[in-house]
């Protein structure tokens, strides 16, 4: 692992994808965006993406000049066509135009389609509790998961995020339908460890905790085995319907790599027209509270809810700290940015 | 098991409710409902409540003449106190009233608190599709489950519902946050069966198969471990967020039984405002059609989405067909109708 100084991860990050041709907001926006989710522990979204998005431009599969257009306006609900664009420049805007509608109606539901790769999701959903608003977002994505009862790639992992507001620490789910990533298998792998638990199928059809048979048929397992593949679906069908998009078996026919053409929801609430942002503070509250003071189980693990880690890591100050990024794919980034 | 032919099952039920109180209406409605709910498959919720139901209200924890009064309006979005009224007719009012304001405004979100058990929350996603709606529903509940990283019942299993239609067979998922319910893990028990996979935890905190064990901690384990115990967590919130109403720890100091007190919100779409009906039902069997092409797996079943078996169930003619009821269950419900 390499030490890297916040300041010159994010400004290398930002050379980087100036020189792919992204304009120097954009440049700006995605070198922040990647450099945070790097920061927040989620390095598989952010630093580990620089090198295929940049792969992806070159391709001409993300149109870097594209913005969101607006194909339907129904009161605080609409709908944008995403023109191939460049994914975290689409999804902020959405996010950003979700809030002002939930600003003046209560909720806003902004849906895109053929929109590109969001990265990490949690950056949106962070994003808007951190400006008071709640959320619920998810984005559908090629098959890269076995339905259940199939064998072969069938359903996306479709990721979901909600959050709701408060100044003493948000809630903030970040979750793909798959109970293990790519990228988790393959960390795993190479530090030659198994799973703590069941996370796909060996190539005779056995539930595995080895990474690298699960890797191998790439039958990673739904989270909840038969729920998470029900979930992915709906998520799948609604994104697609409510942005009149693409549904997963469409976005595979694009081959345009992981997440070109995907459908992707921005559902937001403004809690002051719902009891006040006090009423909201104090909800989350207790339920952390309520959390904090279950009993632990026999793991010695403290009691987690989502969002609890990470709000520590981004209220630190990231200008005294570094992060430890992976050597080649650091060595990659500076080969880019040069 | 007793064979009781459905149109006997639905009066019988009527019959008992309106012995319990219940105006004819609402003895017609949820005797309906459960019936329903028992003729899909989902007696646990069906038939297994009524004996339940009829002594919440005989103990008052259910006001049989409450109905939705409105507390707030914003557009498609409003919030309505359920005053503790019947839960099924609290939700089926409140689906009805989203489907309006989706009519209207291609979106409709009716938020609900202070209401009751709504027994099966499939019933309302079926309605829903059955009308051409698609839908987004979800209930907070007591706390049922323990928190990830707790070995105390923490958390709601805070079922959500999720439904696209199609003339063809609609996509309608109805699934709680606990990977089993306790009546699977009873009827399993009573077999003498282990589940299929690892449901809960046993008095040393072990991850275990066996029902009994599992009943016994009442340590049921979240769907997808972590993930389901996140997801609970943040619907929670947001059932509360929406409706201004209890969260689950506020539902547990209410001590009135299962569901009392519970939030539900009920995000209805409407698809003639979102590219047409025939442009939903196209990508309804769009999806399905290719998840049934898809390689089926070793099990010899077939690939399944949710709402397939219920469909093909729903679409029986229910006159000529009896129901399987538990002898218990079904004696029980006799002696309340004399």
């Amino acid at each position: 692992m390499t030490a890297v100084p916040f300041s010159t991860l994010a400004s290398t990050l930002e050379r980087v994808l100036s020189r792919a041709g992204l304009r120097s907001e954009e440049a700006k926006l995605c070198a922040r965006i990647h450099a945070e989710s790097t920061w927040d522990g989620v390095a598989s979204h952010g630093v580990g993406r620089i090198v295929r998005f940049v792969d992806y431009v070159k391709r001409g599969w993300i149109d870097t000049d594209a913005t969101l257009s607006k194909v339907q306006a129904l009161g605080p609900l609409e709908v944008y066509d995403g023109g191939f664009g460049i994914g975290v420049r689409n999804a902020m805007d959405a996010t950003e135009r979700a809030m002002t509608l939930a600003s003046e109606h209560g909720l806003g539901l902004v849906a895109v389609r053929d929109t590109t790769h969001w990265m990490r999701g949690g950056s949106y959903g962070w994003h808007a509790v951190e400006r008071g608003y709640a959320a619920i977002m998810w984005t559908n994505t090629e098959s890269c998961m076995p339905a259940w009862g199939a064998s072969q790639q069938s359903i996306g992992n479709n990721p979901l995020v909600m959050a709701v507001p408060s100044d003493n620490g948000p809630l903030v789910l970040d979750m793909a339908m798959s109970q293990f990533s790519y990228g988790k298998l393959k960390t795993q792998r190479l530090q030659h460890r198994q799973l703590p638990i069941d996370g796909g199928f060996d190539d005779s059809g056995s539930l595995t905790r080895d990474p690298a048979a699960i890797e191998a048929t790439r039958r990673i397992l739904p989270m909840g085995y038969w729920k998470g593949s029900g979930l992915a679906i709906l998520l799948d069908a609604l994104a697609a319907l409510l942005s009149q998009g693409k549904p997963s078996h469409e976005i595979d026919e694009l081959q345009r790599g992981s997440g070109t053409g995907a459908c992707q929801v921005f559902m937001l609430f403004d809690p002051t027209h719902l009891g006040g942002q006090d009423m909201c503070q104090t909800l989350v509250d207790s339920i952390t509270a309520h959390l904090e003071a279950a009993t632990p189980d026999e793991s010695g693990n403290t009691v987690r809810w989502p969002g609890k880690t990470t709000y520590e890591t981004r209220r630190r100050d990231k200008n005294d700290h570094v992060v430890e990024v992976d050597d080649t794919t650091w060595n990659d980034i500076l080969a880019l940015a040069e």
